[in-house]
């Protein structure tokens, strides 16, 4: 089949859209699992190699997708297990991440456009705690061990007239935080994967990706301290969709070879999605907000007597 | 080509999309100019007959669309003169425009999602004067004659637990508007058409039309007084726009016979929109407001002395 | 003491201010009890007689006043155990109460007005079940009894040119709900019970009353079927704290008598509230929401096999 | 009289608080003039020694104070010559303002609390220009000679976990403006001086100011580069008002010292705002915006042919 460019930005459907005789592709592995309780599928893709990273259209690091249907359903308790899960799996992801840690969370996107709301609205239910630590010391919370959480929502080029990564680079060497969480809207290539889909991952935020089409990256190399991506699809990109969607139809009533980017420029910059986009943005936002302050309060250690 | 069924929320893609044969189709109506200082090129579609209606897919009045390819685009004054050209064919389909009326403005959709703000940003900002006069008069305003303009914004069904069509009935029994002007944000067929297009319609909104879908009638015949519905397009259902680029390719390649419906089933709900879509709708909002108000203006007369 | 016009929507205030010779004051009764491990104090003034309502500056009915210090404070449960004290209080309220019911909740207020956006707030996180059961049965949700409840923003008249109650009214006589409740953000005397109050009364809303000083109003003499109220203070009358400054201050300094709203007339239409105010309105309405949701399941009979 | 600290944010008010005697105060010249056709007054205050600045309680340096009624008012042009007359003032504070500047703009405070989303607002409503710039040069604009304009909103610490002045600065540092112009709602002494005054002082933010009680400094000292605040005032602060009502109203009826900070502890941190608070600062944000806009643009020089 032809060789359009892909645009997902899940290196599970990265991975997907290899054909199956470069399946056993050099420098990636892959890991999966599934928690039957929660009903989650993980899949950890680990792209080792440049070799692979180029191969794939994703930089080297390991990308962990958890699959969870569950996500786009109402839950009175926001899916706690699933904030759960997520929490255990970023732990996974941090350096050392038992040691004390000062966090700053970058909620990235749009809050005016509903689909590309997720990072800020994340931000807004996070448990905030640098500035209290700063002002009363952690005995404020009863701890003798805390992690410091502070929090940022960047806004967009258009109404700030400034690069991102400019805006998180700045905040960073002024506030001097050990790691970088960073959450973003996502496109997906398949429909299927819309709001039901969490990728973390330790190679931060590449340029080109997210829904907002970040320009700069937002990686460890940019900053000197870990990043952290966390990102759900909300999205899926037109032309991609529709190019999928007429390959499959090809493939099945004849044998032609296409070229979707071309055949659909009044596509481009267009993009998919649901009609109860709102509802499920807001809910999965608090799930994810739940797993990060999960994790954050894993650390801590509270003080007795 | 095939019949698959045209999701299109304008007369005039309905129009378009009768094939050439058909074109002269009695009961069909078409009249129009261009302004060039302002560059709006306007349409009248008016379909006479059921028999037209039936084939166009949309009730019988009278469609006036302006297109408007400054809409889009960013401008001090918010296109004042396309608000004044809104004004005038809005007017027009007044019946009885020029006496003292009493108005009451529907803003249909959801605020939460952007696509679907159209409604709800119209009314937010209307000038409001039903009220003022009600509790002093219209020398309130130095005027003699004015129009008494009051608005709602109804939410949508899963918010509220009632039909939208319910809640206005309600409204207009208890507070005898003489008019209803109804503001919804449409699907249209083209993207070429996306956000710069506007539809003025005395039908009223039909049942399955709007970006919400409306499942009941808002019409003269419903409510007992006469329905203007005002709509911009500002997303394309997603199925149709994938049978359209597909059947295009399809004409071109080859000679085949499709429909675009059955294809893509995982594209039923989606819908496609562009990603400056917050901006262009605050804009677009903007200049529809200022043409409802230029419109309620026009009636009052001014006191003298 | 000097008879100044209290201005205070709870009837606990207005019950305190009544000098000591006038506290058996006939015709109305007191209860009070303490939930100690809910650290809620509940008292119920039962209004009997119209001299009593006169004399209070309150209508005849029964009104339930929930002391929550708790409320204020962060609580990553939301306070449950006072959204169920709160489900108790309001199902003694409702008469007839353990049948099937149709509910219209109408969230009273201006969504743009930080310390006037509690009824607003409080309807986006109710459980709506009245279209469902309307399109579906009471199946959908695998119950044989349910609830039917649905919900309204009326939004404040400067933007609509409606007075809330024409709205309402129009609504009801259209959906036909078996019970009004009606969610306001309150005025009340003292500091002290900002934010940490909730009254519930079966008397609906009386003109004057609530932050947006409702005009007209929405009991069940107007609108015909029983109506209860639920309201938190958020702000406090800043002519009314500082009448009550001033007064304790010359209680102790000297012995004057002394009208407050004569003094202070730059002070009128001018209210006082916290600077967290945000926060803790979003929690509280979240806390409300959940003690109408309670309430409105407790009803419901879930089939088995 | 007593002397109680007075919480103001207008060098204009606390001018005033300063007795008679004192009132020819050295290192204070104060300068006025009326605009007649604009129904402004224009009253400068400068502060030219740091004793002066001791007695005032405000900073050495020069605050300009516009009184202009009509901002209250609605208006169709949004107030178009207040916002020139802004601008004006504005040009003449900056230092070397005919030259091309880098201007980056921050709005203070929470967008969630209506008293206090000010900054948020104005920022909103800005021409944005520096990522263009950056991106296709002046050209893109026509311009020989063109004004970089940023802008932020960097949120409050109990969201961020982060001091404002933290953020700002780390931004500063990394995107290298000329020139920091601020904005923020402001407390007056006076309710008559609520959101009808604009002050723009070429001294910055200083600790304790503002609504939201700015922790730290953002001044050119702090900064490294010349920083303008624009304010508005929103709210009075509520002890304040009633030690003024109070004061007054014990001058009158008899001879008593006394000090408003002791009487009325539970006043602490309460502030007191007019009901229609919502419009008024969509209002006012808007006449500001287009007033720094308009700044803004003067500079530019347009290319010809």
């Amino acid at each position: 089949m032809g060789n359009f460019q892909i645009r997902t930005d899940l290196a599970l459907e990265a991975r997907e859209s290899i054909t199956e005789a470069d399946s056993e592709l050099r420098g990636v592995r892959v890991e999966e699992y599934y928690l039957e309780k929660e009903d989650i599928q993980v899949t950890k893709v680990m792209i080792d190699t440049k070799n692979a990273a180029k191969a794939m259209g994703k930089a080297v690091g390991t990308y962990v997708t958890m699959e969870a249907p569950a996500l786009v359903e109402p839950d009175e308790g926001y899916h706690r297990e699933i904030s759960g899960c997520l929490a255990k799996e970023l732990l996974d992801l941090i350096p050392d991440g038992d040691r004390e840690l000062s966090v700053l969370v970058v909620g990235l996107g749009n809050r005016e456009v509903t689909a590309d709301s997720l990072g800020p609205q994340v931000v807004d239910n996070l448990f905030i705690t640098r500035h209290v630590v700063k002002e009363y010391g952690k005995a404020a919370y009863n701890c003798s061990r805390m992690n410091l959480v502070s929090s940022m929502e960047p806004g967009v080029m258009a109404k700030t007239g400034m690069e991102t990564a400019e805006i998180v680079k700045g905040v960073v060497s002024e506030t001097t935080p050990d790691l970088l969480i960073v959450i973003d809207a996502l496109a997906a290539r398949s429909t299927r994967r819309l709001n039901r889909t969490i990728q973390i991952t330790n190679t931060g935020i590449q340029p080109g990706s997210g829904v907002g089409n970040h320009r700069n990256a937002l990686t460890e190399e940019e900053l000197g301290i870990p990043v952290i991506a966390i990102g759900v699809p909300t999205v899926v990109d037109a032309a991609t969709i529709v190019g999928d969607a007429l390959k499959k139809w090809l493939d099945e009533e004849m044998d032609k070879k296409f070229d979707s980017r071309l055949a659909f420029a009044e596509l481009n910059n267009m993009y998919m999605t649901g009609k109860d986009i709102d509802a499920v943005i807001k809910r999965v936002s608090f799930t994810l907000s739940e797993g990060i302050n999960m994790a954050m309060e894993k650390n801590n250690v509270v003080c007795d007597g």
